[in-house]
């Protein structure tokens, strides 16, 4: 694969490398007294030099000769100089943040590439929506290597999403220079019973001779596993015992192995490689879904390293997850993953291999980063006004919107609920019996039962989702959210009418985010105005900003670990029991919509 | 990269291969009872069955719902089940046999696949011989994934080939289907030193997102060597001591570990991994040279296995050094080179791990050898006329060619003569002095002193190099072949004129190949009439004629080892320190034309 993730293609320097490696021509940096994470043959080695022009490694070893009068050297100090991190499956959105400013956040920490899978943004602005990400990405010195989302909408038939996307337009996304290959199939019955939609979107991919990536969650490694891996598909970061990750491994899948914000995979997926005596070579460490804060505060890859380093995983081998094994799951090995000649010139300084704390980063030859801060600048990215104005209501809402009839003449009803389950992905069915008055359903805080409603906010079509959620422990106010899983239309839950209608109004008005509002008032409001998805302010602020909206969610009575990540999922359709989308409630288990009133 | 060395396409039968993982299609075949070698984790696995369907693999792991009324089911009994043989860098021409000979006698041994660069049949026929030996690797079970011949000539300027291979030639084969990429860079001065001829040559095959294969035969691991592989030069074969085969791993490049019919490494280079703590996934074990003798009573890559363990390599390592790891250096792991769903059912039953003895082979889900015989009929394929014609010497030869004019008046003259040594590559320049007779020079065989002639023999030029050879050793008779490195003109060497234009004559007549002859008989000939190199007889055959070729040499006074091996490095002017082409003698240490007689 040709790829364009350097600042040269090695074709056109390879000249210069030469020379400069033969000591004719000065390099433009050289690197002294650095200990080497040699991640091609797992060694640490002392006493080499690197020697680096035109982006890329001419030479590892005895530099002297390639040091010239402008050429600037870098004394490492004894640090250890790895490969720059590359996190092989993430969502930039997952973070709130614009590329600009994710790659502002975790650069300092050591990535120097990222697989990013732009799943969200595309369920809301579809091709031209990635188009953005894209372009966004190539100002940064992060390098983004994009796989093109695969299952937009997630769950077809039931909800309505801003575009869909099919096997031609894979197609056509897998000729554009960054995009890598095919972001995370999730749907795995689609690979596994042969569906023609999700087995041509793979075909597609695979025909363009680029990287298939996965997401297979079953805890079944016989025929289930065989079959989804049979068709291709390279990797899946979606094991959360040891044994599915190891069997990934073993059937030639590479496990990558996730630690994100909300889902903590790594403390019983490390034992994949602790407790057997494999070749690590098909294993990774990933991200997948990282929050502002946890970027801030821990860090991004090397915290994940940090956190191998716990679950004793060897740092050696750790630093291979992070590096030669993603370079080589993408066939990118000959670009990127190792300090080593004609390679892209992406080198992390390291204090230690115990702290994993990262001093300065190099990509493409350039410092970048020093001392935990970017040290280059970012140019500006500007979305267009379409990207940033997607919240696409048909009709006014008001407190009125939210009535729920009750069948004609009944005093009491019961309904289907959905009940939240908190930190975790499911939520069960439940049938609760509410009070009617005035002819209309009613929330009822005693049974922790609030009202939930979807509207669609992409096309402007007017339907709505109306249900009720158990499960918050909130006691008064209102949530609403356009980070709502897969489809990201509207969703509103609430204990009063009122403060329902003003939640929903405010992320109208701002262009969409996450809003808690309580007696008329706005307790805290994230902005999200980039598809509803993101915002370009800087990860401080919007650390900030989550955290005052966390507040408010204890303020109305949630105590939930980031409750509007739970939230979020009620609408997700593709995971079991009972979802709320734009088009109904929808039985996840049997893949069809039921009424809201329980027939009895 | 999509590439054309499997039955049918991953993506035109996915589906069928996820039917039959589910078990709802039956599997074409169903092998039980085997010890898996699992190459991707370094294991041996137990009570795991493997399901095949269209020539790939559906499942690993309990087949007993894909087995229909149908399905072959294979009892493997207890033996080892691996992934099949695949070599990284291999000359088939060097066993003087056709590819579909030499397919016969090597799957049987366990290789499924290998990676050839036809490099001497280019110097005669050029990208056309190339492009026969492709089209009749079709036919054969035996996947040869082609590398395209880098360095024809081998030196340019001081030979005459029947060919010559520029960029342009380069950048339209990496086009071919079945062109993998760059056959042994071997110009590495052109590399070093930034010739543009060869660093077109490889930037056009970086281009092309295929593999650049190397050849970097200097005990210097410093500044030449980064140089070397700082172009993209991605493997090398020509370690001859540990140490250098190491420093090329650390440097990220594949270090092919050679064990040839003549070109013993493994012994030494062996320690890179034996000696060392390290990752191996850079290695492998390749045979580059082997003639038919050695196919046919040691093996191919079984026998290098055995070599292996020999040297203490673990036998699983050794194993994935002939797997997944050349499968890995080529960026064809997505294909071959594991027992993994999805993967070519490329399968090899093994006795044992210590005998490493191979009972049988599965290629594309095909038995196609059993109990070291070959199991399926590969149809015959006919070369072009103008292939088995390829014999172009203008002149007529009689004993009068061989005469090699003496000064004006001189009694005994001193010439440089070229000094072979058993066994090795390198020569040496001697200055011998030669009586005259009738003014002519003559050989002496009181001091081993033969009379050396090499006739263009592609394009009827009619140029003819003249020298002397010292150390062959023989007491009479004269020698001749076509296979003469790398130009493969005629070579003739010999104690007497009538005996050379008889050597001479019989290959002119026989279309090329190797002969002995003596007191005017021929006493050994090995036709090789594709070419001149090459024969479409069984190996048997041709192991036979080559050993009375040996006996041949043997009765006229020689008794180095495979000495005609000897007599071929003569013109190849890469190597030091004389060498003799059709254009004359070649000082290749200072790499310019040197009279045949000192002036003193």
């Amino acid at each position: 694969m040709i790829n364009h993730f350097c600042k040269k293609p090695l074709w056109d320097v390879a000249r210069t490398l030469s020379a400069v490696a033969g000591g004719r021509t000065p390099a433009d940096t050289v690197i002294r007294n650095g200990r080497l994470v040699n991640v091609c043959t797992a060694e640490i080695q002392d006493g080499l030099d690197i020697a680096i022009v035109e982006g890329r490694i001419a030479l590892v070893g005895d530099a002297s000769a390639c040091i010239g009068e402008n050429t600037k050297v870098i004394d490492a100090k004894g640090q250890y100089i790895s490969p720059g991190f590359l996190d092989a499956h993430i969502h930039i959105e997952s973070s709130m943040l614009s590329v600009t400013e994710y790659a502002k956040v975790v650069v300092p920490h050591g990535t120097t590439g990222i697989y990013p899978d732009p799943h969200e943004i595309c369920n809301v602005l579809g091709v031209d929506g990635v188009k953005c990400m894209v372009e966004e990405s190539r100002s940064t010195p992060l390098k983004c290597m994009y796989t093109m989302p695969s299952c937009v909408p997630a769950v077809p038939g039931f909800e309505d999403t801003g575009s869909a996307i099919g096997p031609k337009e894979i197609a056509e996304a897998m000729q554009w220079d960054e995009m890598v290959g095919l972001g995370e199939m999730m749907n795995f019955p689609g690979i596994l019973y042969c569906g023609d939609h999700a087995q041509d979107i793979v075909a597609e991919t695979l025909k363009a001779g680029k990287i298939a990536t996965g997401h297979y969650s079953l805890p079944e490694t016989g025929s289930g596993l065989n079959a989804y891996i049979a068709s291709g598909i390279r990797c899946c970061h979606e094991s959360t015992r040891a044994e599915d990750a190891l069997e990934k491994m073993r059937r030639g899948m590479y496990a990558l192995l996730r630690e994100g914000s909300a889902w903590h995979d790594l403390q019983e997926v490390a034992k994949a490689i602790t407790e057997h005596t494999v070749d690590s070579r098909f294993a990774c460490l990933i991200s997948d879904d990282t929050h502002p804060h946890t970027l801030l505060s821990k860090g991004h890859l090397d915290h994940i390293l940090r956190r191998a380093l716990e679950e004793k995983i060897d740092p050696i081998t750790a630093l291979q997850m992070v590096t030669i094994n993603p370079a080589q799951c993408f066939h990118m090995d000959h670009e990127l993953g190792s300090i080593a000649p004609g390679k892209c010139a992406d080198i992390v300084f390291l204090e230690s291999l115990e702290t994993m704390k990262v001093t300065r980063v190099i990509i493409d030859g350039d410092i970048v980063a020093e001392n935990g801060k970017m040290v280059t600048e970012i140019p500006a990215y500007t979305y267009p006004a379409w990207a940033t104005n997607s919240m696409h209501v048909r009709d006014a809402i008001t407190p009125e919107t939210f009535r729920v009839e009750a069948p004609a003449g009944a005093q009491a009803v019961t309904v289907r609920a959905i009940e939240v389950i908190p930190a975790k992905v499911n939520n069960l069915e439940k049938h609760v019996t509410l009070q009617v008055r005035d002819g209309l359903l009613q929330g009822d805080l005693e049974q922790d039962v609030l009202k939930a409603f979807v509207f669609e906010r992409h096309h402007d079509t007017g339907t709505v989702g109306k249900g009720f959620v158990k499960g918050f422990g909130i006691r008064k106010g209102a949530m609403a959210s356009t980070v709502a899983h897969d489809a990201h239309n509207l969703l509103v839950v609430g204990s009063n009418d009122e403060d329902m209608a003003l939640a929903a109004n405010t992320l109208i008005q701002c262009g969409g985010g996450m809003a808690v509002v309580s007696e008329g008032k706005v307790l805290g409001c994230v902005p999200l105005p980039i598809a509803g998805l993101m915002n370009a302010k800087p990860v401080e602020e919007m650390s900030e900003i989550v955290s005052r909206l966390e507040e408010a969610w204890a303020q109305i009575g949630c105590s939930m670990p980031s409750p509007f990540m739970t939230m979020a999922l009620i609408p997700l359709a593709c995971l079991p029991e009972l979802r709320l989308t734009n088009r109904g409630l929808v039985d996840c288990t049997k893949f069809q919509f039921v009424p809201l009133i329980v027939e009895e």
